[in-house]
């Protein structure tokens, strides 16, 4: 097995317990959380050798970020110690027509100031199988853009798949930014993944009629929104995730995978939500597990929308579902029966 | 803009956390909660300048209730300090078919035992543009009955608006003296807010055919009882929330105004239950800022919805919602996604 | 009123808080709870004269045991000391497609390794008016089946009515060992409790097509099944629950009686579920209730139905609903409207 | 064994988490507790018959104080249920030179608002040992002086013994008025224990140069007070408690006893507190103890203080310490080393 | 009575529960605190009319910490809403000998980088009657030195007195750029406010042979480091905290004074402590209290040193003490005893 | 580097809030911890190539010991996973006079029923520097005596640096037992670890006159006993801790360590008590450091004693000080002043 390579920011999120509202909290949750880390932990948990690069500083909170993920499970040993900040990020749960709240206090962090010459792409990537970012890592800085550049070239170089989450972050740049960035760094990728909004964000590339907020999803317009983005960029792979958001407690909850040829769609979950953030991420780490151990594309697909599913029942970002309990659902026992 | 000024109680409420029972618990979360409290929290939130008046113990419990509401914003500086205890309330919260469950403990409470000269309300109406009450107030002691009548009087010389919320309780007075206490002191006002049971309990007033266990509400019944409210206290408006009780988990929620010439009805939300108490004063807060502050009737009644609909998915009686975030449902937004 | 006689284990259950999962966990919730004990529970809960039997050590955490059930008003009067462990039961909350967990460490108890001469059974049904076990007991060792077998004799004597749980445990025995053994027990009972799968399992009688992960039920099958129980062992009732599992979070619930005549079915109920364990046992301790306080059949499946619909929404295994609380659901008003 | 009965209330306390004051507390800790109550505690921890009698209101918190005192295994068979409120007391723990606060919510409680009508005293002291009830109980309405003169009465009939904590409470009565009315009660006693304050607080009798602001106590004056306590009533032992208050941390605690011939000093403890509330009611749990079991005077005495030392470190009012606990350090390992 | 002014940061500060380490903390306390907020707190605490100056960015979390100015009495009319982000600091709690342990999250603030146009100081200091800013409010950027010496030029025009704690923070600016910066500001004081090390980290003026990591405290040298203060400011006060730390559990904590004719020393206290943050705080609030409301020099001193004392004794930054609970304690009464 | 192996059981530790007793316990902290374990993470948090091995079982509370012992940075990849449990141990805190309590529930672990092909020692071993193990584990079961010899061989082979803490537990095994296991075992070892009572129980060697539980200890006697030991196995090092228990709330603590040559004696430490379960083996955590570091030999006695009078401070058993940390202690700053 090859290493399984992700690279970008890992914050520290912190959490009112239960539903209370950012104003009346008087404790937070922590819990250590970012896009791509997610996605490593997704790996880990799945028994991958997963490995997470980024820059920490060299206190003691940067250590607990480092901590939680060798708990799940997620190799450490090519995270650059400095800078003077961990992200944070303060996140409400909202419940019924109350949506959740998230609020950013991630510039100035150890990865978004980090330089070029603190990785060592080469020693990151040898014997890599996969490499794995989002959009949220180039919209970090301009050096962000330039070491994720680094890293796809080095993987390339490797022969690693490589997969995106498109991930789009408004209050990180400007769609002109984006789009101008991404189209460069997508270029290298094997595989696309997307929400609803994120390629239209991106790209330009609309969904035809859709309007999110009220929980329509048009089969269609996904499909050629997968097209247009395959031919684009000449990839293996585009997904996307397709959340209809009922309410804050309840959401619809599946993907469709282009293979070039065919358009796959997985089940549709209704799920009950505990923590629904994350929940794209685990669908990334679904798909990449399902890619690479040689499920077929139906069942890959199938995989990562039965693991993301699973993680809105999951309190943090981090899905911590073993393969055997995914495949339990993906194969039909969604009844949630005690397990004795 | 004036002062909005609430009279009442404001109580100590001791809740078991999440869905434990009293008889399980040993912790209790504590909250500082009333009807007409919970109102001014509710317009100091909006950022009026809601004042409170009621009476507390000069211990530190009374201070921390005192400390509790200017935390939420609202001004305390007419609140007297004295008397012997606070009034405690139990409040266990129920789930699917269990019903949550109130124990009071509110008998000899400083407000309930106050004196007519613990207040000048010369001073505290000078400048006042709202004035709202509950019937509760007077149902405490019959000095309670004269404190709301003095304050009636002298709001009604300051040119305030005056509104009351019914809230008929049965453990603090029978519906005979209710009906006889409550229709002198609905004479001075010009809003009558009330919920499906308060106008037959207090006044007789019957909505017809309606059985509330069951679930199922009848229009025209509640417009007839609108009306007669109306006519037989010369009112401005007539304000109606309807609750649909599924379960204690999931409710039907709407109100219904009335201006003498017009019946609005609000949409209906279907709300996954958080915390129900406070639900009718978070209404009754969402109309008066919806009428005060220049809105037409049924933009009133939709603030007054919204914002009733999103307090029960707040934990404790105070709704924390602010101008925006009730507009946003308001105008349709009811999916519930994260904010960034 | 005769002492109601429940023979069993209890042990010590941690949970992780909320929905945490078992590996994020750093805090458990500890309750005490067994199969036999929950049912206990409920007895002592309707004020009946609930005595429970069982072996634990003699250190503090057996002692917090009988602590637990004193509080709950079970008489412990008839609880050995001595051996060496209480058996432990991790149990993890599912949610939505998540499945609940539980991990059994339970081998070696003080009363899977108790002595027959460790019990004294005449003095234990001296006056006795009902004997309840489950086939949780005899599975724990083989000395438990001779204790079961003696109690079973003594209560026959002091002329107690028996009732059983099969409640099959597939950890425990093999289900040959579990029919040979329980058909020798059940032949001194006089009424059996089973869910959907037990008396498959214990018995090998099928209730014809029923695929419970799909959470359909057959009612003629399960008549069936009642019937073969009723002739099989020559018993006085036969009681089956119901549950269809839409999810971790949703349930259907309901249950149906056979006193040889006629078939009894209970209103159905949609429970939203704040702890599912415990639901079978408080079902067996509603029926216990209805049919010895003198309801007829109907009504005393229906309490053993409301009562254990209530049952879900209580956190911990005990039942803690009060015969006026389960009357008043059985009677109708399941609108979950708060009790002031 | 005979019973050991205690009269008195049993309060709702409620305490901010740890070192927290009221006005920042968001939760409090939920206990139960009482002068009386705690004693009750001691005794059935040491294992005797101890036996509660009281008032408590038919709701759940009323039921909620049984169960705790179940749980911790008083018998509860005695205590009337009706009244309207249970009293309640906050606490707040101090530290260092920050004292302890308690706030008292004690009026109209339903043992304070008893009738002589609600109690059994004949049924109540059938085959009882001992009697034991303090200050406070007359202290709460002029009912409860005649009820703790009935209570005196019968158990003087059933031939117990009676002991009575002086206990004065200044905010319950005046020492004009309790020196009157306790002069009369304590003439049916065997045992007057008293701190060093009640003495001159009640019969006005003083312990000579002491101020116990400054933490030092005069032992002749104690001896003083004892043998005027003693002559006065005709008693067969008068214990004093003494306490040295160095902070609210760390205080100095000891006891004497008076036979009438010898003084007896017990051994001085300096414990540094978890928690002090109760730890009077603890030295005359122990007390009885050792005096009803048969111990030497010296040893009885230091029962009671190394009891009521090990209570300081216990959180809540009631001594959870076993009697093998109490004599392990009575016999002198004050170690503190790790019971394996 | 005037306003009392105090200008600075108010940072959210993130504590693990009880003694955890950063690295095994999965909550956080959340508290909302900063050097000159807390004296704001401490005066508002005593009655004073007491006013914060800061920015704040105008999402919740900026909400909150006006909202727990709010709680405790602050006025926060002045404050200004902008900027991106509130400063963050972790503090971890020491205990014996291993120390307390503090990292900050604390540049790009709001108040860090607030523009001098941002701040009204002529309606700020309209009536004020004391202004007080530390040491750090200059040090967070050279912007905050111009607004921290235009409001003391508006201050020094409306009449108010101004004190200063000179608090020098290593990682906020040099020891060079500290010293030209502060001689500049405190030039416009009455009172300077310092601890051991700041007059020299800050002026260069030693206490002579004083090595406070051995808990030795030299009073001479102290005394010359307020005359050299005094002097070479021209001011009327100098006021010096004296801690001895004998672990992270206990600390002597002293303070003296200098008015230019006497050296005033307080009594020392030994205190256990609960939370250290905040003590030099709050001996500024406590002097602050005591000169402006016309206690002679060393009552104002003691009072201080009381306040102070009792602060370690509290969780979180601000003092919660009464001027009557400080009173007590600087009267002697130092027993800990329990408040009923 | 090398590899520094270690050897034994981790256990669930399960413990009750603050210093609540085990009977009023409703939660548990959650720990995992073990003797040998404690040693391994001191390691890794010394930045060590930490290595542990054990066996656990495959379910998720095994899961959840492997993900706790990497987040503290202690390599699994030789844990063998299978069998039933693993071991529990509940923990209650004590304080002042009353002593915490150990309540162990081991038997049958998984590592205890482990047989000798679990394990593949040479792969173990490869790059090996030190073993370590202790007393604990040949004690567990006679397969765990044949799996330590067949360490200690494969360690010895590797030319591992091989220590012992001697750790009698005696509900583990009888005195006679384990010295004549112990005497097999140590033969291979070159450091032996003992506190004052593990010599004399093993293998009969008295320290003279000490009477531990008076708080004395003998200098000359214990110089014996590690002479004694020294010349008895023909080892390297001896070392011994020396704790003064003066309560359970404050200790003496220091070391003393003898290499055939000299005796050294370590600082000696009061220690104001967070948690002292572990301080023994975080001892040897720090002794080993010491040693294969390159410190003198005073030196690495006193890392050993800093780092250990350190962990009584820390909750849990893991010591999480870093070499930083427990340097400056060594060198001399018991001040626990603020880190900032």
């Amino acid at each position: 097995m090859g290493k399984f390579v992700t690279l970008g920011e890992i914050m520290l999120r912190l959490s009112p317990i239960g539903y209370e509202r950012f104003v009346q909290a008087n404790k937070f949750n922590v819990f250590f959380a970012g896009g791509e880390a997610n996605v490593a932990a997704s790996l880990a948990n799945y028994g991958l050798d997963s490995h997470y690069v980024t820059k920490l500083p060299a206190h003691e909170i940067g250590q607990a970020a480092i901590n939680e993920m060798r708990r799940f499970g997620i190799k450490t040993d090519y995270i650059v110690r400095g800078g003077d900040r961990i992200g944070v990020y303060f996140c409400e749960k909202g419940a019924s027509q109350r949506p959740s709240k998230v609020i950013y206090d991630r510039a100035n962090s150890a990865i978004a100031e980090a330089k070029r010459e603190d990785f060592d792409w080469k020693k990151v990537f040898e014997g890599a199988e996969w490499f794995h970012f989002t959009g949220i890592t180039p919209a970090l800085s301009d050096n962000c853009v330039e070491i994720t550049l680094d890293a796809l070239k080095a993987a390339k170089e490797a022969g690693a798949t490589i997969s995106v989450d498109l991930n789009y972050r408004k209050k990180l740049w400007s769609t002109e930014k984006a789009g101008k960035v991404m189209a460069e760094l997508v270029k290298h990728c094997d595989v696309v993944i997307a929400n609803e909004e994120d390629a239209e964000k991106v790209f330009g590339i609309k969904a035809g009629k859709t309007d999110v907020t009220e929980g329509k999803l048009c089969d269609e317009g996904y499909k050629a929104v997968a097209k247009e983005l395959y031919d684009r960029f000449g990839l293996k792979y585009v997904a996307i995730t397709l959340r209809e958001s009922y309410s804050a407690s309840d959401n619809g909850w599946s993907g469709m995978l282009y293979d070039g040829k065919n358009y796959y769609k997985s089940k549709k979950y209704d799920v009950h939500i505990v923590d629904r953030v994350g929940g794209g991420d685990s669908f990334c780490g679904g798909l990449i597990y399902g890619l690479s151990s040689g499920m077929d594309n139906q069942s890959a697909l199938e995989f990562a929308a039965a693991a993301s599913c699973l993680k809105h029942t999951i309190e943090g970002d981090f899905n911590m579902m073993s393969v055997d309990e995914v495949m339990n659902l993906m194969k039909g026992d969604a009844s949630g029966r005690v397990q004795r």
